[in-house]
C-alpha cells in the first residue's frame, strides 16, 4: 500500500498570483512533511447554488496558469472538468481530471475524461450507493483509461445535509481502484445558506482521520489562505496555517491503518 | 386554476414508427378524455447505469421525427437535453424543453434552455431540498425566459430509494411557477437491479393521485405499449392500455382539488 | 369501503373542564359534518423531550375523565399506553388503546394491550420501514385481537426531519387492517426546537389530503382550541376555529376515493 | 483521556454454562492484551422483530448468573433494562445499565436507571440527531446521577438500514460525557431479512477503527464463539476467535488517537 497523497489547493482558481503564492506554499509544506501533493484548481464552478455567484476564469484563461503552477511549484495539478469539450483542452495542461458529482452519470464526459489518457478522479454522486459507482467506474475503464479514483464526498441524509458513510471506502476499493475521501465536501451543508451551500469545517479533521485510519490513496482537502474571503466553499475549507498540523496527524493513522492492511 | 395536463410518452425515442404510432394513441386517448397532453420522448439517454445500457438516436435523427410527431398527431412534444448546445437546435423542433434532474445545477445548460425562450420543465434533482428550487427557477427566470415548470421526481432516500415529499408540491408552487408530478421517476429504484434502474409500477397511480389532489399544474406520466420490452425504464412505465383509465381518475381528482382551491 | 372517520382531540388531556368543552365542541362538529370521530387524549406525555416538559395528569386521575366525556359527548375515546401494566387499567375507561411510535416493537406492551379485547391503533415507528409492520400488526393478533389499526406518522428523513411516504398506505393495507395516517405528527420536527419539537402545521392539510385521496380508514388529527399555548405539539395541531372546514374537505376527496377502489 | 474499554460479550444470556465460559474467555483475552472489559449480556430480548423469536431467560433467573459471571470471570457486568420496574432488581446484580436505542425517551425508564446510581449506557435512538441526545443525558444526569455513557448506535437511512455519522462522536463529547460506539448495532439491517434483522459483520471492524481513530471512551462489540447458531444478532456479532486481533488492533488506534489529543 503506497503512503497517502493529499489533494488540495483552494476551491477556485482566483488568480495567477493567489494560485502561484497558495501552489508555492502547499510545495513547502509537502516538502516538510515528506508526503506527496495534488494542487486542485477549479477555472469554472458550473453549479453555483445561484446565478449571482462567482463562476471562475474560464478555460482558456486557467491554461497557462495551470502550466505555470506545474513548474514554479513542481506539483501536479488537478481540475475539473463539466462537458465533453473540456477534457482534452484540460488534459493539456493538466495532470489529473476530475468529474464532478452530480455530473458521475454523464456517459459523454466520463468517456471524453478517460479518452485523454489521464488519470481520472470521479466523485460519487450525492445520490448514489456505493456499489453504484462500479458502472461509473466502469464507463472509464470501458473506454480505455485504467488509472481512475473513485472518490467519497458523503451521500444525501434528508435535506442540506450529506453525511459520510465510511462503509463506502472497503466497497469502492473492492472495485479496484484507489479512493479519495473528500474532507471538504462531506462536510457541506448543500444549500444550508439559501443563496450558496453552508459548511462545518470544524468536521473535517474528524471524518478525515476516520477515512485515512480505514485506509485510503488519498484525501481531497481544500485549503485556503483566509477562507472566510474565499468566493466559494469558504465556511467548509480549512485554513492554510492549520493545513501542516492537521496533514502531520494524518500521516501518522495512515502509517498505522497501511502497517498491516 | 387550469385544469390538469399530462406530460405523456414512451422514455425513449425508439424509432419514427413507433413515436409516430404512440403519440396517435395518445392524442385519441387525450381527445376522449378531454385533456391537455404533451408527448414526451428523449432522443438520447444521456446517463444510463451502465456504459453497455441503449443510448438512443441522437439529436440530429430525432428532429424531422419530433417534426412529423407535431404534424400528424397534432400534440405539443417535449424532450430533455443534456448540453448547451442541445438547447436551440432541439428548440427548433419541440414545444417544451426538459432539464434532467442531475442537470439542475449546471448554470450554462439553464441558461442555455432559457434562452430559447421556450417553456422549460427542470426536474429537481434527487439530491435538493424543495426550496433550494427558489435558486434553480432563477437562474432560468433571470435568464429572461418567465415559463418555467418545478419538477417534483423524488428525492434521495437511503441507497437506491428515492422518496416522494408531498410537502414539495406547495413549497414549489410558492416559488411562483406551475408545477409538475413526475410520477414515473418518483417510483424510479435508482441502480436498483444492479447494472440497470429499478421501479415499482404499482405506485403510480397511489402518488399521481396524491399529487393531483394536492394540487399540480400537470403531472408527467411515462407509458409504453409494452413496458416489458421498452430499452429503458420498463419497471416503471405505465402500459398504454391501462393509461386511459388512470389519467381519467386523475380527473376527477383534478377537478375536485381545484374546486375551491 | 367504510366512510373516513376522524380520531381527533387536543394532545394531552390538560384538564376536566378543557377535555369536556373540547369534545362536546368535535361532537357537535362531527354531527354537522355526519362523520364519526373518536375523541383522542393523552392522560401522560412519556416521552418529551426534556425532563421539564410537562408530563399530564397521570393514568388513574385521568380515568374518571376518560369515563365523563364518554358520557357527555357519546364519543368514543382513544387514549396512548406506554407501559404493559396500563393497558388492562386504562381499557376500562376507553374504547381505542394507542401504541406509541417508539414503543411499537416492544413485545409485552404489544401483547397486553391486544389482550384487553379493545380495538389498538398501532403507530409505525419513525425507524420502520412499512412492510415491517408485518411483524408488528402479528404480534397483536397473534394475542387474540384481530382490531388493528396500522397508522403511518412519518419515518426519519435525515436529522430532525420526518417524510410522509405514501407508498406506506397501500403497503399497510396489504398487511390486512385498516390505515390511519396521523397528519399531525407527520409533520413534527422531532427535536427541532432545541429542549421541544417543532412542527409545520401549514402541511396537515396537503399530507391529510394526500393520504385520503389515495384511501385510509381513519384521519388522525390533533386540534386545540389555542394551539399557541397548549403544553404539547402546539406547532403541529390545527386551530379548532379551522377543522371543520378541513375534515369537510377531506370527506370530499374520501368519498372520490371510496367511489370505485 | 483514559485508554479505549471494550464492552463485550455475546448478545443474550443463552445459559449459565455458555455464560461462564464465554465471559471467562474474554476475561483471558482482555488481559492478554492488558485492556478494560465490560461483559455484556441481555436476559431479555424485548423488541424483537417477530413474536416468534426467541426472548430470552427473564431477569429473576439471570440475577445469580449476573452474581456468577462477576466472581468467576473478575469482569464488570452490563445488562440492558426495559421497564422502570427492572432497573433496581438489575442494579443489585450488574455494575452498569443500558437504555435500549428505541427506549432512549421514556422518561420513567430513564430516571429509574439513574436513581440506582449505577453507571448508565444510553444508547441514541435510530430516530434522533445526536444534539438530541442532551436532552436525553439531561434526563439521567437531572436525576442526579452524572455517571452517564452516550452510545451511538448508527441512525436510520431510508428502509432497513443505518449509517454511522462519525460527527456524532464530537457532537456528543461536547454534552461531557463518555462516549461509547457500538460497532455491532451500526451493522444491523433493521428488519433486513424480512422476519429477523440482518447485519453486516464485516463492516465491524471498518466503523470501530473510524470511531477509536476519532476518539471514544469504549466499543461495545458483540462476540459470540458461533455467531451462525446465536439466538439473535448473528449475522451482525464478531466470531469469538477473531475478537482479539481486532481489539488488539483498536488499541493501536486508541493509542494514537490519545497521544495528543
Amino acid at each position: 500500500h503506497l503512503p497517502l497523497v493529499m489533494i488540495a489547493g483552494p476551491c477556485a482558481l482566483e488568480s495567477r498570483e493567489h494560485a502561484l503564492d497558495v501552489s508555492g506554499q502547499l510545495r513547502e509544506i509537502a516538502d516538510r512533511l515528506g508526503i506527496g501533493l495534488i494542487y486542485k484548481t477549479s477555472f469554472d464552478k458550473a453549479n453555483r447554488t445561484s446565478l449571482s455567484s462567482a463562476r471562475g476564469i474560464g478555460l482558456e484563461n486557467a491554461l497557462p496558469i495551470f502550466r505555470e503552477i506545474r513548474e514554479t511549484s513542481g506539483l501536479p495539478v488537478l481540475t475539473d472538468v463539466h462537458t465533453a469539450e473540456q477534457c482534452a483542452i484540460a488534459a493539456q495542461a493538466v495532470d489529473v481530471l476530475q468529474i464532478p458529482a452530480f455530473l458521475c452519470r454523464q456517459t459523454d464526459l466520463l468517456i471524453a475524461a478517460a479518452e485523454t489518457g489521464k488519470p481520472v478522479n470521479v466523485k460519487k454522486g450525492q445520490f448514489l450507493a456505493p456499489w453504484d459507482m462500479k458502472n461509473v467506474v466502469s464507463k472509464l475503464t470501458g473506454a480505455g483509461n485504467p488509472n481512475v479514483m473513485a472518490c467519497e464526498r458523503g451521500v444525501s441524509f434528508g435535506y442540506n445535509t450529506l453525511v459520510s458513510d465510511m462503509r463506502a471506502i472497503p466497497i469502492m476499493r473492492d472495485i479496484g481502484c484507489p479512493i479519495v475521501f473528500d474532507a471538504t465536501h462531506s462536510v457541506q451543508q448543500p444549500g444550508g445558506q439559501g443563496g450558496t451551500s453552508g459548511g462545518q469545517r470544524e468536521f473535517v479533521p474528524t471524518l478525515a482521520t476516520a477515512a485515512v485510519s480505514i485506509g485510503v490513496a488519498a484525501v481531497f482537502m481544500e485549503t485556503h489562505p483566509d477562507p472566510a474571503n474565499a468566493p466559494s466553499d469558504g465556511p467548509n475549507m480549512v485554513p492554510l496555517n492549520e493545513f501542516e498540523s492537521l496533514v502531520g496527524r494524518l500521516m501518522e493513522f495512515d502509517a498505522l491503518a497501511k502497517k498491516r492492511a
